[in-house]
């Protein structure tokens, strides 16, 4: 007697769910996967859209051509609202109601404002390609009404860079903007001047780079203050309103301001009614299973597990590609899956990039910076893009921004002929007021 | 005794703003280009960038990259409200006034709807970025949407796509529509299989490509049908609403509509208040001045001009890029114009590619058509490209493509997170209502 076809569920093509699919690519099960975007995206390279040296489509890939090969993997493109563990079946924003078998929930993370959600439209995060070309409209269109003022005091504000957030993504923001505000005459701003442009980057705690060993978080910061950008810690944020961040003491005013502060899982996971951290991440079995549904998995930025020292394991790629991995490969085959699994992270190491032929990397214990570590951080990222194009699109541009100091993609999208926004105009408009 | 340095100024970064400026490169005069996006786009291949093969980046600069060898000219990025020739000054659209000694007009053209401007909600046509992605946007969607229904009935919709206008955006636009939605299978849609896409291109005149000998219209034409596409002729389109085209006899269910029918001249050009022809062209004088006023010039789409048969000269790139170089050699020096300087078109041929190893062209009266064409046509258009960049970019995206058959920028960009709008959202109930 055949049972019915086992039924698995991936929520997420990030890192993780992509892992998955692929560890599942010899299933005797069906598998769809479902993510509110039709692509996978890099997210460690987002910061270089949105400063202008990578396109969008060079660090995405459509889900579908990615898992094309395997004939077993179903794509939706849609989003989930809720899960019903014990029904083990979830309903999609449209109110189809699918059934599955197993579920893994990759659903990552976004920017957590800890309860000042009002500030995101002033301070967006980077999450998204829509994200990454908001911040590089901003930051260009600043640039151009800059050139055009011929009163320094009133360039002042708009070369005014605040990125709030010490960790690898503020750190690596805060680098690139130097690079490209602190060059405009090479991008052919001929009134803004090298030592005009001032970039904050804003961390609460006594470092940055927290999770990296304390001597490189100290040489990252020197490397960065070398760049021109001050590095101000022990500061939390008070207060962000449309041209100003409040700090404890005093403010800066500009409408530059980007947030790279802090995450939260998403809020998907509230509907599973199981126990979450202050992040709300749920706190996952060791085989990264939950409580009481052992076919329910959380993996990723959405996923709570400690590490041999008890700390939680960090939002970062290589977590949740090693989980998804994990995960796949242990429900890959019906009435074969160990009961006592345990996940068990391999830290590979950590790096991050502050500019030109600067990074910092920890390796399995070894800590360099410098050109050899960005050498290291450059070969090991455009290695690990999906597939021959976007490696070797992000390879020439790399090459031929290393030469000629230039950013290929300084695009300010015209959106006022779209149909439903006029970003464009109101940007416009919304930097003329500021300024008037 | 020194007079005030001579200020001449270039509304348009097009083909024919840019052409100027680098005729004017060594200039005695003050030089400043304005344009109300901050880079020049290669238009001939913009619909590659809506059919997802090529990243707007790759066929897009930034103005002040391109003129930032020559210290002399300046770049505003703004938009110009009027003109007023006798005074010789223009007025900004934030009030500010600019004078001028020589003005050149390099304004371009927009999409003719022919009285219907509502008709562009539903129909938009292709003239920047924003215009491409739009159509991307909905042509994925569209495709994700069917893949997601079982009934092949309800597909037959949203697989459905009517291009109106046979010039060769309209023929470049329905080749590429036929590889991407007739190659459902390789690009990861299952449920659509290659005959349910129905392509229409509708046009009202009774040929295609009516700029080119007609035996290579015709060529086209059974390309485009061999491919798939039905070629409606002498078929003018009697009204579009949101999900519908409707024809002298019958209409067509779509969503996806684009118009390539026609373009006029923008509309800073009535500020003149001298003679325009039908399309809002201006009518220009031998050396592209305008009558009375001979230090304004009006070149490219926005200028009505006869070639030796009577005939007024298409609304092309290379007639734009020849009428620039002629206008900035004429103004470059002070005291030494030609006072009856005339200028001469010289066509070096016409091309349209029809798809995969697929083109025609008419070089000088020698017609082909087929692999060759379509060799030369790529040959061409990487060459014409700006800088070695986007040349080095789109010629590995196109030997990837050719190779490979994927297409690699498949995004559909989450604008929901977007300050001003919601484009990504609203689509997907939008097709949604449509197919409730």
């Amino acid at each position: 007697m055949e049972s019915k076809k086992r039924h698995i569920v991936i929520i997420g093509g990030g890192f993780g769910g992509i892992a998955t699919a692929k560890a599942l690519k010899n299933t005797d099960a069906d598998v769809t996967i479902i993510d509110r975007l039709n692509h996978h995206l890099f997210q460690p390279l987002l910061y270089q859209v949105a400063t202008a040296e990578l396109s969008p489509g060079d660090i995405a890939a459509p889900i579908r051509s990615i898992i094309n090969k395997n004939p077993r993997i179903k794509v939706i493109l849609g989003e989930v609202e809720k899960i019903n563990p014990d029904k083990n079946t979830l309903q999609m924003r449209n109110g189809q109601i699918i059934p599955f078998d197993q579920l893994v929930m990759a659903t990552g993370a976004q920017y957590n404002y800890f309860g000042h959600e009002e500030w995101a439209e002033y301070a967006p995060g980077m999450k998204s390609v829509s994200d990454a070309l908001k911040v590089r409209e901003k930051l260009l269109m600043s640039m151009e009404q800059a050139e055009g003022l011929d009163d320094s005091n009133k360039r002042k504000s708009l070369l005014t860079y605040v990125i709030i957030g010490g960790g690898p993504t503020g750190v690596e923001m805060a680098g690139a903007i130097a690079e490209v505000a602190g060059n405009g005459t090479k991008h052919g701003y001929r009134n803004i001047k090298p030592e005009e442009a001032r970039i904050y980057l804003i961390e609460a705690g006594p470092r940055i780079l927290n999770a990296f060993p304390e001597s490189l978080g100290e040489k990252a910061k020197k490397m960065l203050e070398k760049m021109g950008v001050k590095v101000l810690l022990n500061t939390p944020v008070t207060n962000i309103e449309k041209n100003k961040v409040y700090l404890k003491v005093g403010s800066i005013e500009t409408i530059n301001i980007i947030w790279a502060a802090g995450i939260k899982a998403s809020s998907l996971l509230d509907t599973l009614k199981v126990e979450q951290d202050r992040s709300g991440r749920v706190i996952v079995e060791p085989d990264l299973s939950i409580p009481q549904y052992p076919d329910i998995f959380i993996i990723g930025d959405s996923a709570h597990r400690v590490d041999k020292k008890g700390m939680p394991l960090p939002a970062l790629a290589p977590v949740a590609t090693q989980q998804g991995k994990f995960v796949g490969n242990l429900i890959a085959k019906e009435g074969k899956r160990k009961t006592n699994a345990k996940f068990v992270y391999t830290d590979k190491g950590t790096m991050a990039t502050i500019g030109r032929a600067k990074a910092v990397a920890d390796i399995r214990g070894l800590k360099f910076s410098g050109f050899f570590a960005w050498a290291l951080w450059s070969f090991i990222h455009v290695l690990s893009l999906i597939g021959f194009r976007n490696r070797t699109r992000v390879f020439v541009e790399w090459i031929w921004n290393y030469f000629t100091y230039k950013r290929g993609v300084r695009l300010i999208t015209d959106r006022s002929g779209c149909m439903h926004c006029t970003t464009y105009e109101k940007l416009h408009k919304e930097l003329l007021e500021v300024h008037a």
